[in-house]
Order: structure tokens, then sequence, then C-alpha cells
């Protein structure tokens, strides 16, 4: 039986999702992939830290964030380390980071990665703007360090879309891939295809908590920009960065469009799109007229897809949850089991 | 470096698409993987059989082959060994198992594996017969002599399905999945969708190689069924042989039920499904009617889906090939990377 001794920096959704996959489903890890996955420590910055080497019980720590909103009640041999603290100096083999994802800085997720490799850590993090800026970089780091960086939860939540990339269709050689990858976006697409002018689908998406109060980062572009700068790092080995990623969003897009679009057997969708040429790759997101019978023409709702084109196979196309409290707690659990298998 | 020495057991379509990847990506593999791939022996019953340790050239092979229709000729050490003698005495430490599929007694795809198995080398195929048949005895056969078993090109050719559920998805729990993994069928449903009657759409597929003369393997749904006991072998680890399959094929539509479906929203579809229950799992291939906004309902012509059902993920699909030469090659190719990562 393998070990795993968790520290997990931020308890939000995702945190808790991957504590109720843990309470639900530790027997069938044990059973089934002979491993042993504890947490040993949280650290966040709205529910206090706690620490305890023998670990927690899940279900305890998921009351305690539900109905004090706070861990400090929750009995440990320490309390209140802060996130570095908790990741250097508590005795956790993978740091799970989850802090909320900056595009523009990275932070404070970079120097969270940073910390857990640089003390021989494993880091899993589902953090988009550390890994669309520092990808690279931090790779290194982890090999360096002779541990793994897991990204899998950046794109398309626990829909294994980046692993699907790198183990399985990379000797097939990806030329190109083209992608939904942005849920708020398409599920408003999808109302507007139903019907609904776009400032009331906007408004249906905010109330079902898929599009923020603020939802330039979806309509405009720029998550699923983030998203594709993260597609091109791990996928295709391509170093660009955000300011690579011609984006256009879907705001001028009108109901006549969608319904011209209709009529034609069209639908319109926004698309990210990367494609390798002789000077590296070409990155885009926009919104595109495409036919019906595209395979990403039947994904609907907040539903995600990929298509790879590759030398190969042509095309082949993965659809899936791109959101999603335990779809994103399992892509931290697919990263570890992928870090298992490679050392069991 | 790594080396793997192959020996390749059936040189037609399939084993020609993966000389032909082998000596146009040979390279790739080289530097990308640190792989080096060759061909040390083949042994087929038209073409004749020879053996080099040294390996031979892709393109000596493949220009033999189509053009002299033979293999004698090709400069080698050794010529005319059976496929047994290939498999246990020449220095390959992979086995390609390609001899055509026989559902009724796997043979002499069996007999090749348990050889290859028994001499300690990996054994690769695309043989669906005897997966299907002796799938769970020749993986632990395959465990017991610290080699591996592979075979992702059974279902879906190299669209890498059975490794997405087993290696990406298998934590989320998959209880049901539903395909169109007859490429035939659906090629031939399709035509019939754009307006062409049964027969004419059967002509069709038969002028496209997609179907043989005799076409029942295709139409009354055996192929599928044969797929669907590799996939509950493999995936559910539920040891269901083809008398656990309720089959039922696509002859007794008629071009008004296609026609009725499409006025409804509708489509159908050869369908798959395999469904966990308490008393292990319900296997089922028979046309259905689903509606145009099914993930499956988009999947035209010869290309094949599945659909998995998974506990932490909801629906994840993967569309791709179902056949081809150089798609069926991959699939090798994608199970000899597997190979290599467990062991790198």
């Amino acid at each position: 039986m393998r070990t795993y001794r968790l520290a997990i920096i931020g308890f939000g959704n995702v945190g808790q999702g991957l504590a109720q996959i843990l309470g639900e489903r530790g027997d069938v890890l044990r059973e089934q992939y002979d491993v042993d996955v504890r947490i040993t420590a949280v650290s966040d910055l709205k529910l206090g830290s706690l620490y305890n080497p023998a670990g927690f019980a899940p279900r305890a720590l998921l009351e305690a964030a539900r109905k004090e909103k706070s861990l400090q009640r929750v009995d440990a041999p320490q309390h209140g380390w802060d996130s570095i603290r908790t990741i250097r100096s508590t005795d956790s083999n993978v740091v799970i980071e989850l802090s909320p994802t900056d595009l523009q800085t990275g932070e404070p997720a970079i120097s969270h990665i940073r910390a857990a490799l640089e003390s021989g850590k494993h880091a899993i993090t589902t953090n988009k703007g550390s890994v669309a800026l520092r990808y690279q970089e931090m790779s290194e780091l982890a090999a360096l360090h002779g541990v793994e960086l897991g990204v899998e939860g950046t794109v398309m939540s626990g829909t294994p879309a980046l692993r699907l990339g790198t183990e399985l269709l990379s000797g097939a050689g990806v030329v190109k891939l083209q992608g939904i990858i942005n849920g708020t976006t398409n599920y408003i697409l999808t109302q507007m295809q139903d019907g609904k002018p776009y400032a009331d689908a906007l408004a249906d998406a905010q109330a079902m908590g898929y599009a923020e109060a603020d939802p330039a980062g979806d309509v405009e572009g720029y998550d699923a920009a983030g998203k594709l700068v993260i597609l091109a790092n791990v996928l295709m080995h391509a170093p660009i960065g955000m300011a690579d990623v011609d984006r256009e969003g879907i705001t001028h897009l009108q109901k006549t469009d969608i319904r011209e679009a209709e009529e034609a057997g069209d639908v319109w969708k926004l698309i990210a799109t990367l494609e390798k040429n002789a000077a590296g790759v070409v990155a885009h997101v926009r919104p595109e007229r495409i036919p019906r019978t595209h395979p990403l023409a039947s994904v609907r709702g907040a539903t995600n897809a990929i298509t790879f084109t590759t030398r190969l196979l042509g095309d082949v196309t993965l659809i899936g949850p791109g959101a999603g409290r335990l779809e994103t707690g399992y892509a931290i659990l697919c990263d570890l089991l992928a870090i298992d298998r490679h050392r069991a």
C-alpha cells in the first residue's frame, strides 16, 4: 500500500469536492489501486489552517467548513500555519494547490507550487493563472527535484483532456486542436440557440452560478485564452503566453446571427484553436459558425469539448464536463493516480 | 535509448500500416520518446516469413509486400519460419499479433499470444476474437510472466478508448457505457439518413471496403457484440462472453423509420450498451432512436464513439476513427508507448 499525504492549499469548492471524493471513495482507492490517500493538512485564507500527521477524516473537515465556516475547532495538534509553512513544514508528500486564479500574476499559486517542488513534493494544481504563465519553468523545477506537476484540472475540469493528449495521442502527432473550453459562453450560446436574447442568457448563466457578476473573463474570451495557452504549453511544447492569443469574445453576437445560422443548418460556438505551423503555433479564440455535423456542434450547455487533429488518426474528439466541484476534484485524483502509476 | 524488437505475425493492412508508421516516424520516436523500434521478424501465411536480428528497413518490407506480393526475396539471414517458431525463437521482445479475427475460436491468435507471453515477450494484438474469448486468462498469463498484453486496437482502432477508460477514467467510477463501435453499420445508417434505401447504402459500404461480401458480421451486430465483450472484460472486469450480449442488427430498419425519426428530431444508431448492476453487467447491441442532441447523434459515417457514464464526471464521450490501416497501426504504437512508459 502506497500512502499519499496531502496538504491542501485553498479549501473552497474544489478542495471540498476532493475531500468528499476521498471520504466516499477512499475504500475503492485502497482496494482497486492499493493507495491510501490522506488529508494531513489544510490551509485556507478564510477557514484557517490545521495539520495532523495522522490525517483528518474528510467528513470532519467538510462539516466544519460547511456548518462553522471555520476549521479552527477541528481537533488537530497544529493550527494556524500559513500556506508556505503548511507546504514546507508538514510531512505531506503531495501539495494540492487550489488558490483562486489570477491570469495577470499567477500568484499566490506560483509561489505555492515552487515551494512544494523545491521541498521535493509533488504538486497538483487546478490554478489556470500559474500554469498559463509559468508551465515550462515549473515543469523543469519538478524534473530537477524528481517529482511531478499535475495540471489536469486547469482545462475541462476532470475530463482528462491533457493526459489524453500527452499520454495517449501524442504518438499520433497532434498538429491542431479546436475546443469549446469555456462552459459559461457555451451555456449562453446554447440558450441563445434555444431562443433567448444575449442579456437574458447571460443573466441565466449568472443565476446558475456559471458566470461571475463581472462576466468579462468568460464572455470576452480571457478564460478560454488562458486555457489555450495551457494546451499549447502542455500538449505542443509551445512556450506561448496570453499575448500570443488572438482573442475575440461573444458579446457582439445577436439573436439574429444565431437564427440565421440555425436556418442554414449551422451553429455559433466560441472556438479556441491551436495550430502548428513552421514558425511555432497559431492560437486564437473567436466565435465561429460551424456546420451542425461538426463534432463540436452538438456540445450544448456548460459542457466542454476538444477535437485533436492528428497525423495518424485524423480527428479525435473528447466531450465532457468543464467545471463542477466533484468534476474538478476528480482532476486532482486523476493526476494523483497518474503519479502513482509512474511510481508503482 | 530503449530498444523494442518486434516480431509481426500477419503482415496485411494493419501490419503494413504499422511498418509505414515506423518508417515515417521512427526519428520522432527516437527523439521524443527515446525508443528505438525495429521490425526484426515477420511471419505471414501468404507473403512468407523472415528474420533478421539487426532489423529490417520498413520500406523494404512494404515494397516487397506491395510489388512482389512476397517477402521471400528480401535479404535476411533466416527465411521460412512458421508463426510459432517466429514468436518463440527470434530475439524479439514484443510480438505483434495481427491474424484475422475468428469470433468462434479466437485462433490462431490465442495460440500466438500464449506463445509470446510464455516466452516472456510482451504481446500486442488487434485480434478481436482472442480478446473477446480469452482476455482474463491471457492477462493473468501476462502478469505471471511479468510482461504486458496490449489490446487497444480491438475497439475503435487507434482511438484510445480502452486506455482512456482504464488509465484516465477508471478512478471516476465507470458505471455505464454506450457506443457506436461498428463503423460499417454507422456508415449505412448515415447514408440512409441522407436518403438512401438500405440495399443501396449496404452496396455503397461494400464498394468503400467497409463491409464484407457477406455483411452479416457487421449488420447483424456480431462485430459490435464482440467489441462490447472486450469493453466489459477490459473496462469493467466483468468476465462475460458473446452469449451474454443481447444482440439485434440493423437489417429490419426501413427508410420510413429513418424518415420518421428525422421528422421528430431523432436519429437511428446501432448502440452497444454496457451497464453495471448488482448482478454484474447488462450488455446489449441494438438499433436505438436517440435525440439529435445526444452526443452520439452527430457521429456520422464510419466514425466510432463511446460515451462513458461515470460517478464523478457524469458523461464523457470519445469520438474517433474505428478502422483504417494507419489508424489501427497507431493502436499498436499506442500500446507499445504505454508499455514503455510503465518500464522507463
